[in-house]
């Protein structure tokens, strides 16, 4: 949510012109910063975690890992890599990647664009974000199609506007907007509409440039200033099995000089780009998420990277990816383990295959949900919004997931247990066939003891029959609507876009900057 | 499922009808007997739980329960309580409350119609029960109507096709049987459709020995050997807060004096029959229960009983009654950690207050069942179909929901870590681009590596499209009316109708027995 005042004025204009109930609450629960409470849970011995470790140990220094970019082949070498030059096949020795996970820091101070959105990454601390990376984007209103740069700052505005989304991230593809000057148009979204802590594509070292110089820009940072705290973030995929291109190593680079957030996360579906078994996706992911985090720290002991899990499975009988299965659950499990292994921050993924907000997409989104909670995962990607196993993102589904979220972080809070809440007193006071609804204990409570429903609609058949039968997903295109009718960016976020417009006018008469592939 | 033979000459029908794929699988994952493989989360310390505990001893010693039933008041003041005759009050001192739970067994073998279907109930196993209760019952066919002797059978049979439901149980009302008559059909669907864990109604003693009589006659079970196990269950729910009525205090003495299971569940509605804290609330259920197992064990010491937990909140705003908020599953979680003091199996509660199978449902239904498994629950009622807080019963909800619990029945079961589940070897044999398709590691666990999904559609937005572009609740009509048209039930159970016939014939001959209020 935005800050109080704006907070308050809109629940004004909603009552005065809904009339609707609640808005006399004083509920105001802490979302921005979520300690998570529950029990990590675990789906493997400590000697099977040990030898998934020693296993992907084996496989970086016996079969090693593909290296497309030759600047990223040469840092290995010397760093003590066995590069094999007819296959760029590059061995990274146990003590490269003991000296990595040494030099890897254990929690990460995120910079946002004010210090009430600044994010600590670290084991125990979770964050959420909203489904990325989506080539389309779908409403009920406007329905599915390609992502353009006013859906891509409708999301921006939506996440903004929920603390329970912690950080921003690349929604959807703004293709209506030519790829030389996209990053221009994304960046200008995140630091002109939102003061949460934004993302950067790593798409060759000319975009990377040129999206370092717009953050310091709008955070008013010196080169030095910038480099010295995590301002942005990117996600390195890699390409499993066992390979890093030309991208993607680059970015490992830029963004490990520059001190900037990588999240290094293998994409490994078993039995498609990884072994079926939960175990051997995990084997690989963990060899692959090793290298790239090593190759950062030879390029910059110290640098923030957030070990990355994304492991789920395929349909074994069409090749499509599944998530929110009990396989994707018990790999982030897996994960977890393995993290805490490391000690390091890490990402898990969210999600579901389904093709429309419904009752899968909900259960498949809420598996996926409870997999990464009960790893412990610190950044939870695709965790509202994500359709079609990250084909499209939905506004309605991002709203009905953000209940789930809420739902979650109401769960973080403490429950209290003195003598108070246990309320003998209360008891006594009312008599056998009465009810507490009066009782001062009741009295004193009820504007704040309970969550307040986002989307979900609590009426009894005939009242919600008479409001027209709408589902919850049908009930969501209101809210999205709403909030972004009612948005106003962060007053400071607003401020900077004057600075940011000329860099973009200048950049853009030079020519922009092409991605690297 | 019902037995392989059957099901696999229905998937021979299937295959020759529809051409589905999958149909080779040999997958047949075991869901009959859950072990929970999770960690019980606490949300008290284990001082406040002593305190609750304490606290719910002092409300029974100083402010007492009123017990409408003479019979039952008797039988406590020969225990050593205290009745008020002004008030029907009766105080119940901590030491019976300590010889009950002391004599309370901590396991209960269940009885079903076929040794394959028995259960052990006790703390570290998992059942789940469809919804249950429902005066209506709703599907897309054929629309929200009150529940029938029809609609009753049909989900009787549903419930007895999906092994990941564990017990039968009173899903809907047959309003069209005259209920001096009810319990007759109610208990010979249940008897000649299914080989599971019956329920029975504590409606009064007539009704009870009828139905403990039908359960003999189609067990071909003494009356002795019937006393000796326990052959069926029942849920009572006291009148919250601190009352029990006459039914339910008559069905304690009548089933506990049988020996035959009782569900003892305190119905505690945060704010509304109980204090507005969970903690609160959860004091007053944790009295409640503890009176009715303590009736319980003086009437025989040693009868099974279940501690029961259904504790939620209410919206403070409109009184309507809300699950899956993360007040519930608190409330959940609290409750398990009071069953493990009490040492005894204990039930929980799921389900949703939406009034249509949609995002809301499936949410609040799989927060309410998280709630469960994280705390430990054996047994929980209402985890399928379950909409409106229990008004109606849905077809399609049944069967998304029973997605869901099979997803989390699939995480009961160990997830190999050995060296050949990491598969080093795997990942040695399948070369930087290439793909895991086709490697023997991969060929040899396809079959059966993964989940298969009931009603979820991974196919691509085109195909999904292409094939009616149908939600998983309008999927889930196919299901459940092609598992009621190959439904055959077990053979042994359809051979008791005649036996159970000719009974039902005599009583309704004599007037049937009306249900006592």
């Amino acid at each position: 949510m935005v800050d109080d005042a704006a907070r308050d004025t809109r629940r004004e204009r909603r009552r005065g012109r809904m009339g609707e109930a609640g808005s006399e609450s004083s509920r105001k629960p802490n979302y921005r910063s979520l300690k998570n409470p529950f029990l990590p849970q675990p789906i493997f011995s400590d000697d099977q975690v040990a030898s998934i470790h020693d296993t992907a140990l084996r496989v970086l220094e016996e079969l090693g890992i593909k290296v497309l970019l030759p600047e990223a082949r040469e840092v290995l070498a010397r760093a003590g890599a066995l590069v094999d030059p007819n296959t760029d096949m590059v061995r990274i020795g146990r003590d490269m990647v003991a000296a990595a996970l040494a030099s890897a820091p254990r929690s990460i101070h995120a910079y946002a664009g004010a210090r009430a959105r600044d994010l600590s990454l670290e084991l125990g601390s979770m964050t959420f974000l909203a489904g990325s990376g989506a080539p389309n984007v779908t409403d009920l209103e406007r329905g599915r199609r390609p992502g353009t740069l006013v859906a891509f700052e409708e999301l921006i505005k939506l996440v903004q506007h929920f603390d329970v989304l912690h950080m921003l991230g690349p929604c959807i593809e703004p293709q209506d907007i030519d790829n030389r000057f996209r990053h221009y148009a994304v960046n200008r979204a995140q630091l002109t509409l939102s003061d949460k802590f934004p993302f950067v594509f790593a798409r060759g070292t000319p975009q990377v440039d040129d999206s370092f110089e717009m953050i310091r820009l709008a955070r008013g940072l010196s080169e030095d200033e910038f480099r010295s705290g995590a301002h942005c973030y990117t996600v390195i995929n890699t390409n499993s099995p066992r390979q890093l291109d030309i991208p993607m190593a680059q970015g490992i680079i830029d963004f490990a000089k520059a001190g900037q957030v990588l999240i290094i996360t293998p994409f490994c579906l078993a039995g498609a780009m990884a072994p079926i078994t939960v175990a051997g996706a995990l084997t690989l992911q963990h060899a692959e998420a090793l290298a790239g985090l090593t190759l950062a720290q030879i390029v910059r002991p110290g640098a923030p990277v957030v070990y990355g899990s994304f492991s789920s499975n395929v349909d074994m009988k069409s090749g499509a990816p599944a998530f929110g299965t009990p396989e994707h659950v018990k790999a982030t499990l897996g994960a977890g383990q393995l993290a805490r292994f490391t000690g390091l921050p890490w990402r898990s993924g969210g999600g579901s295959a389904a093709n429309v907000s419904d009752a899968q997409a909900a259960h498949e989104t809420q598996f996926a949900l409870w997999g990464s909670v009960l790893a412990g995962a610190t950044v939870c990607i695709h965790a509202a919004g994500w359709l079609e196993g990250g084909l499209s993102v939905s506004l309605e589904k991002l709203v009905t997931d953000i209940e789930a979220l809420q739902t979650v972080a109401e769960l973080c809070a403490a429950t209290p247990g003195d003598d108070d809440a246990i309320g003998f007193e209360a008891i006594a006071e009312v008599q056998p066939g009465g009810h507490f609804f009066s009782a001062g204990h009741t009295m004193a409570r009820y504007r704040t003891a309970f969550y307040e429903p986002l989307v979900a609609d609590w009426s009894n058949f005939g009242n919600w029959t008479q409001s027209g039968s709408k589902t919850a997903t049908e009930r969501a295109t209101g809210i999205w609507k709403r909030t972004l009718a009612d948005f106003t960016p962060p007053a400071a976020a607003a401020a900077t876009s004057g600075l940011l417009d000329a860099f973009i006018a200048r950049r853009t008469e030079e020519g922009g900057a092409a991605p690297v592939s």
